[in-house]
């Protein structure tokens, strides 16, 4: 059944030491999540990690063999603090060379006097590499092996993604249901057990919440197998409604 | 100079399905980067990691090794997902046991007919572990070594964050200035980089925005050494000024 097909796995690396410091909440992470999830690939690990060459290296390193993808996501443009391309060329021990698609880029957006030497450093990628077209503010980002290098910038990031949808090759997406309940997470949780361990190709998630000053509890299932994801969804309402409760089918 | 003493570092790992799919954004990281940075504690990495008990005793185990602290949020509650005192007992290859204490912080919160197992799996604790107070729901998180184990609701997690920060020993909290122009970071690039390698006791962020229309670049320098910070933000206003650009002194 291709539903049991090994998922397809990525992993988000955010790179910028203002998301460590708490000064930038970062916004890369939930859409790109979103959207993999739509064309069948899964974020299983995010990493922050600051601006430092051989943290990058090291870190791109570690999630490029254990995941089929992974996406980097900040430090590609023209000040000292933008060292992602330098530090991917260390990943792969390739150099980092001059890129003369990604000049011809720079040219055509920057007059001469403009394009300086800062600018002209977001042309320099690892050799090897395939651009990735930036058609907001020109300056690329780059493919090497199963790592894309993507700006920090999220108008400009999500534009960028939508040109190498096309690249990645996904599995089954994975479908989700949410069911909530004003309950408590304590009320349900023997029964939720029990349905998570009655059908263990479904994911099964509990997070509370308050609404207009009443607590709830919002059940997600999540699988890419509909029929299974539906059996587990009505074992859901079953429970809600055995504890004296009513499911509330919008999302919460 | 007590400022530069080696400084003190942290990990967050944040636990959460929710979080990886996407449909909930992470508020804990921002909220703990600015707390710990308070009392000198610089977090260094952070990392994003799905309700897998391999995997959150693989993190806990790189992260407790590289960092002075490691901070975790997420699955400590009554629900089948929760399982992050179990992993951190997996972690640390010690039993998790009902502890007394937590027992009875529950049983003062539940009456007893709703002290159920699941409710009771909330006492279950790595053997060794000091408890952290829950002033909201009474669920205790607990500390192992450096490793201190939180919830994942933000407003829980803060209650129980300020029981801790005594427990934690930072060295000097980084200062920060932010000054902006209405300028592209192309254009201050290469001035900046200069002032970076004239500065190395200061870390210079460069950080692009819009606002009412306008582009914009925030400069953010930080440092432990505030006499070092005033040189570098002075050196950063006459760079502004040299492009013919005015500093903008609140945040952006």
């Amino acid at each position: 059944m291709t539903v049991n097909a090994a998922p397809v796995t990525a992993a988000v690396i955010v790179i910028g030491n203002e998301v460590l410091s708490g000064r930038t909440a970062d916004a890369n992470l939930p859409y790109l999540a979103k959207v993999l999830n739509d064309i069948g690939v899964s974020v299983r690990e995010a990493r922050i990690i600051p601006d430092d060459e051989a943290v990058i290296a090291e870190t791109v390193n570690a999630c490029r063999v254990a995941f089929d993808y992974v996406l980097t996501t900040g430090g590609i443009g023209p000040t000292h603090d933008d060292i992602t391309a330098a530090s991917i060329a260390r990943a792969f021990s390739v150099p980092l060379e001059r890129n003369p698609e990604a000049m011809r880029a720079l040219e055509q957006h920057y007059r001469p006097e403009e394009l300086n030497p800062a600018r002209q450093k977001m042309a320099d990628i690892p050799a090897g590499a395939t651009l990735i077209d930036n058609p907001v503010s020109k300056a690329p980002g780059f493919q090497l092996d199963n790592v894309f290098v993507l700006p920090g910038v999220p108008v400009i990031m999500r534009a960028m993604f939508d040109g190498i949808r096309g690249r990645l090759r996904g599995g089954a997406p994975v479908l989700s249901r949410t069911i909530a309940a004003f309950t408590t997470e304590g009320a349900i949780a023997e029964g939720l057990g029990k349905i998570q361990a009655q059908n263990p190709d479904v994911d099964i998630g509990s997070y509370p919440f308050v609404r207009a000053g009443r607590f709830g509890v919002s059940l997600v299932a999540r699988s890419p197998d509909a029929a299974a994801l539906d059996r587990a969804a009505d074992e859901i309402r079953d429970l809600i409604h055995a504890i004296g409760e009513t499911p509330i089918e919008d999302e919460v």
